[in-house]
């Protein structure tokens, strides 16, 4: 993987609004926020998208994300928040490093704005794929 | 917390289209897919928001998201994907037993749709700001 902004962050090359740090995980305010209070969680294992995490990253990203979701909901304010994560340019990632957003969504409309259009799963066709991911875990 | 359909599916009472298990986690088709291997991850713990989720369990879904998603990406073919989890109506939460979405993203624009409004990060605000979410983890 090629060396992001965010390796620079890692090693303090590169200065941050900090609010959490443990062995596997770094957490920092988005400097192109949405709302007040946007804040990324990152891990320090160098990946471009989630499929690639070890399981200890994935895990600590994890055990960290209700502890600062729950710091950034008590410093904003906000209420209700999405967790968006993007894998690939044709998924609006920007960042070729792993990262989660944390966007707290305000009365106003201010946070993150969704598109959902969905459709209806076939049973059998549900069946099928099921089984063919089951079987690729 | 009320009970919702996702305790009647980790029950068995209601049936699913399961792709994973394990002692803190399931996983299943989306019956309301916005794209092919649209795929739930859900806390075996019953509480809607993930600030409410425990240690265990976060860390439990954070280990499997990789693991799952791998195999959805096998399964599906796709290639960029989005992970999507809503808290609170206002931010469009349905279902209010937390829940990751894992949404494949095609060329074709099928899968989930982004509307990104970009502010900036005011500095002193931004020291202001991480400051006190820090103080609150």
């Amino acid at each position: 993987m090629a060396e992001t902004i965010f390796s620079k962050i890692i090693r303090g090359e590169i200065p941050c609004h900090k609010v959490y740090e443990d062995a596997h995980v770094l957490s920092f305010l988005d400097v192109f926020p949405l709302s007040r209070g946007h804040t990324l969680v990152i891990p320090k294992q160098e990946v471009a998208t989630v499929d690639q995490l070890s399981d200890e990253a994935a895990a600590a990203i994890g055990r960290a994300l209700p502890r600062i979701c729950r710091a950034v909901l008590m410093a904003s304010g906000a209420t209700a928040y999405n967790i968006l994560q993007n894998n690939g340019a044709g998924a609006h990632q920007a960042v070729f490093h792993v990262h989660f957003h944390i966007i707290p969504k305000y009365d106003t409309g201010e946070g993150l704005g969704i598109v959902w259009k969905p459709g209806k799963l076939d049973g059998a066709a549900g069946a099928k794929l099921a089984g063919e991911i089951a079987k690729a875990i």
